[in-house]
């Protein structure tokens, strides 16, 4: 067994192992091995395998009959994410402050890619067709964080996200047109907010903020959401906004940022 | 090359690569690949091979100058469980009508083990002097979500979580001897809730009720937890617990539980 061979079967099956993890969600909770293995493309012998090690490290359990399912110990990973990032535990009274005055659900995001991950939220009520929770993903171009965190992103990371990955439509009012949407950044740019209607999703507002850390950059957006059927955007702009981003102000001050920086 | 040999290597470089990603905490949210080695105890060229692998999967990126972090991809696998446990989007808005009512930190947990986990809450502010979010665990015997999850828990799993990880002192108020342990679990099964009282940090007060799903099992503790400086355990007892009890009962209703069953 050369080297080579020995670094190729470690990255495969780690690189597997997770995809295993991961093959387990809402539409397949309770997964048998045979569903497994249909759905990563793995052998039966190869996810037999998986499985044996992720239940001995508790991380999926048999629940009898054949089926498989997640522990609640697949958690803790996301939670040294959580805990080694000292943003996600100061927004926690902001989020909730912001919730409790809008009552709305506040969240805060990253960008990874070409898309938003909900990093913290305080759910007030479901707007979204999906169930969003910490760790959802939805893309960057048809959000409100999005477009934030896009804003004030570094040229070649935004070119990087525009070019490979083109915009998709989502609705019928998804901004995909490249220039369009540079134009679009350049505006949440200068007037330091962005708000997004119905392009990810149809009936869902949401406003956001950028977060910023001690040395200005942005590293967060601040958002809330609402449906057409309770504002409108202009309502939005006026009612939300300015809570919206004296918050995210307030929560870049909490991490030594210098609110309002360009 | 063996099929045994194959096995054990694909279960431990799984095993080893989740290793990895979680020696990422607070303590060293940005180490190096020599600190990873050091906190692992896995030689550097193994180091180097699973950071490689994580990189290209997109859960850890390099930050320049030597040191990496993780990236928000690595809460996606944590919310693989969320979405795949209805029981965690049901309970939002039950543990944001008991944070308002209460203005305290309002958590569900669930038993792994020995420890619970915590697998969603709303903080309204910080007790603890561990940051507490979805993910985090903590020994079940010290705390009120651990007595609620162990008091409906089957006998068998009781016996193993006390026999197996003998309760260990954390104050010196914790209850470790296990007869008195299993007199408090009785006593919480017979009145229906449990408060425990400085037992898991030194000012810290919890009150926990039981969610149960359909067929009546107990699957879920909800908590509401405060300090001795603001609430005395009477207090928690005349005023929370109410209100616990009957939002948990309301959760339970809303998967089809039966409130209140024996």
């Amino acid at each position: 067994m050369t080297t080579s061979e020995v670094d190729r079967d470690h990255v495969q099956s780690l690189e597997r192992g997770i995809t295993l993890l991961l093959a387990f969600d809402a539409e397949h909770p309770e997964p048998t091995l045979a569903e497994l293995a249909q759905l990563t493309g793995f052998s039966r012998p190869a996810v037999r395998r998986f499985l044996i090690t992720l239940e001995r490290m508790g991380y999926v359990r048999s629940n009898g009959s054949g089926r498989w399912s997640l522990t609640p110990r697949v958690l803790t990973i996301g939670q040294h994410y959580t805990e080694s990032h000292a943003l996600i535990e100061l927004a926690q009274p902001h989020l909730l402050g912001l919730a409790e005055q809008t009552q709305e659900s506040a969240s805060l995001s990253t960008l990874d890619g070409a898309e938003v991950v909900y990093v913290a939220r305080v759910p007030v009520r479901r707007i979204m067709s999906i169930n969003v929770s910490v760790g959802t993903r939805v893309p960057a171009h048809a959000t409100s964080m999005g477009r934030v965190l896009l804003a004030w992103a570094p040229d070649e990371l935004v070119d990087e996200v525009l070019l490979r990955y083109p915009p998709q439509a989502i609705t019928t009012n998804t901004v995909t047109d490249v220039g369009a949407l540079r134009a679009a950044l350049a505006e949440v740019r200068r007037q330091g907010w962005s708000t997004v209607s119905e392009e990810l999703e149809t009936g869902l507002l949401s406003a956001s903020a950028p977060v910023r850390d001690r040395s200005g950059a942005v590293v967060a957006a601040l958002a809330s959401s609402t449906s057409t059927g309770r504002s409108t955007v202009e309502q939005l702009e006026r009612e939300v906004v300015p809570l919206l981003v004296e918050t995210a102000d307030r929560l870049s001050a909490d991490l030594g940022g210098t609110a309002r920086a360009s």
